[in-house]
């Protein structure tokens, strides 16, 4: 049995874990990621956590085959270089090279939402598919397609931006700087700011018995007013999961996956979410349900998907056919 | 030197030809379809057609390693069986093997707009390229996905429908059902829809000059109409611009390809086209264009882009790292 270390770099706190060929994770731990350091600060804490979860696992060094790193931003995977990432201002680092001089073990960096999407692959949801996509619902909407059991990343990793291809021309403002992006209306922040226009506009509705305030608004306030009856929430609710399906759609149209994932807060809502949205998809479906119908499913590793799919990245990376 | 032949069944022409390892066409020749003829009728033309070229390029049978389809509809590739074709009426019919019991010669079927796609990446505008998205303006839009030089489909070949992914939910009315899909907006039948509604709305305008009629109006008459200074039809050429623009950008935030090849009757338009269309696309790329820029040029093949890439096809499916 061969081992891998898989590390999810995150704004607040690094993840790590070793991980088997079954997807098993061995140990886990998680450290702050203290984002305002030198990068070579945060690469030397993540080698030191890697060295110290292999001795913590019981292994030795040598029965570690590679350590594979899921890091947001835009990544030259070739090079092991963040070639851009926002939250940590970072711009053309050298991590991968950075930890893999602290480590001594071959070091592969991806996008973190690639990395789960490759995780729910390899041990998650999406285990019974070779070919799948995660669509995460969170601040943004995130993502990353896997194609007969590896990830697709495009030409210079530079593809996979789900969240940023346009359901709604000259809609809503995206933070990409384009109108309309199905991040701009399938995220929780797109959740937020619909239930806060409909709670503006409804001063009556039960929306605001869930949400005193429209600051204390998240992305569960119209889920759960709708399920009181609230006819605003349901519009509400209808109407994003209108937006969700657009957006699912046209992925499954254009990837014809074995299967959706979906991920991220919202999805907590299960198949009070699930459900009608499988519905309307499917109705969306280029040439219907029979021939080749797309399964659409639930996250199912929750915060180890990043690691666990940065360790099978890696192990992908070493061993082309693994 | 291996050869290999190609065919493109169209509604209205079966297309076929012989074709080298170079992409170089040897002989090439089309007989009518008559699609309101039984499958096998047409699949005996199919391969006694193929038969006659080997002959005439001065080849020997021995000297085919494969012959590959291009055929609209919904394609089993796996089978060789035409799940479903509109213009044909046919539902799951098996082309491949009838064409191969004819042959003689293993025989591979795919989609024509998938064969299209391939036939540019491997000899023609994205020869240069591993990457590349053929994107084609008739009718509808169609088009092609090729990764790493090799087609991607989907499950069960299902998948690349580029024309059916919306970027105007709640748009105009699409052919397969959806409302506002790309090719609803970005087709030559969209084009000509959009230059009759503004010819409506403005009578003095020169798009009148250019088409007498409503009747007579196609996919060049607002371009010469706007090129001669029309205010109304350079507006709308530049709208049509901005729809291509959306579509395209969407497909570039997916797959960055290193190209995106545009095809198509619009496309005869060049550079009238494709200068104010790669301006607007770029701007709209995640990221921008410093890392990972996409090209957008014009289709080269023509009509032999089908037959070359069914030959391809088909080389590529008898040996797997061709």
């Amino acid at each position: 049995m061969a081992y891998f270390a898989g590390i999810d770099l995150g704004g607040t706190f690094i993840k790590c874990g070793i991980v088997d060929e079954t997807g098993t994770v061995l140990v886990k731990d998680k450290i702050p990621t203290g984002s305002t350091r030198p990068y070579a600060e945060i690469a030397e804490d993540m080698g030191k956590l890697v060295l110290d979860l292999i001795v913590r696992a019981g292994l030795d060094r040598a029965q570690i085959k590679a350590v594979g790193i899921g890091s947001p931003g835009t990544i030259d995977s070739q090079e092991g270089v963040i070639v851009y990432n926002n939250n940590l201002h970072w711009r053309n680092v050298p991590l991968g090279p950075a930890v893999q001089a602290i480590v001594g073990l071959p070091v592969f960096v991806t996008n973190d939402a690639n990395a789960a999407a490759l995780g729910e692959n390899f041990a998650g949801a999406a285990k019974a598919y070779d070919a799948s996509i995660l669509v995460t619902l969170g601040t943004g909407v995130g993502g990353g397609i896997v194609i007969d059991r590896a990830l697709f990343e495009g030409n210079r990793s530079a593809g996979a931006e789900i969240g940023h291809t346009v359901i709604r021309m000259g809609g809503e403002k995206c933070t990409c700087g384009r109108q309309g992006c199905f991040e701009a209306y399938a995220s929780a922040t797109a959740l937020i700011r619909q239930t806060k226009r409909a709670m503006e506009k409804n001063r009556d509705s039960l929306l605001w018995e869930v949400s005193p305030t429209l600051e204390a608004v998240d992305g569960k306030t119209a889920f759960a007013a709708a399920s009181r009856g609230d006819r605003i929430a349901q519009k509400v609710v209808e109407r994003y999961i209108d937006y969700l399906a657009e957006g699912l759609a046209n992925m499954a149209n254009i990837f014809r996956p074995q299967a959706i994932v979906l991920g991220g807060g919202v999805c907590a809502e299960g198949e009070a979410l699930l459900a009608p949205l499988r519905k309307r998809m499917d109705r969306l479906l280029y040439g219907g349900t029979d021939y080749a119908p797309v399964a659409l499913i639930a996250a199912r590793l929750g915060n180890d998907a990043g690691l666990v799919g940065a360790a099978r990245y890696a192990w992908q990376k070493t061993e082309p056919n693994a």
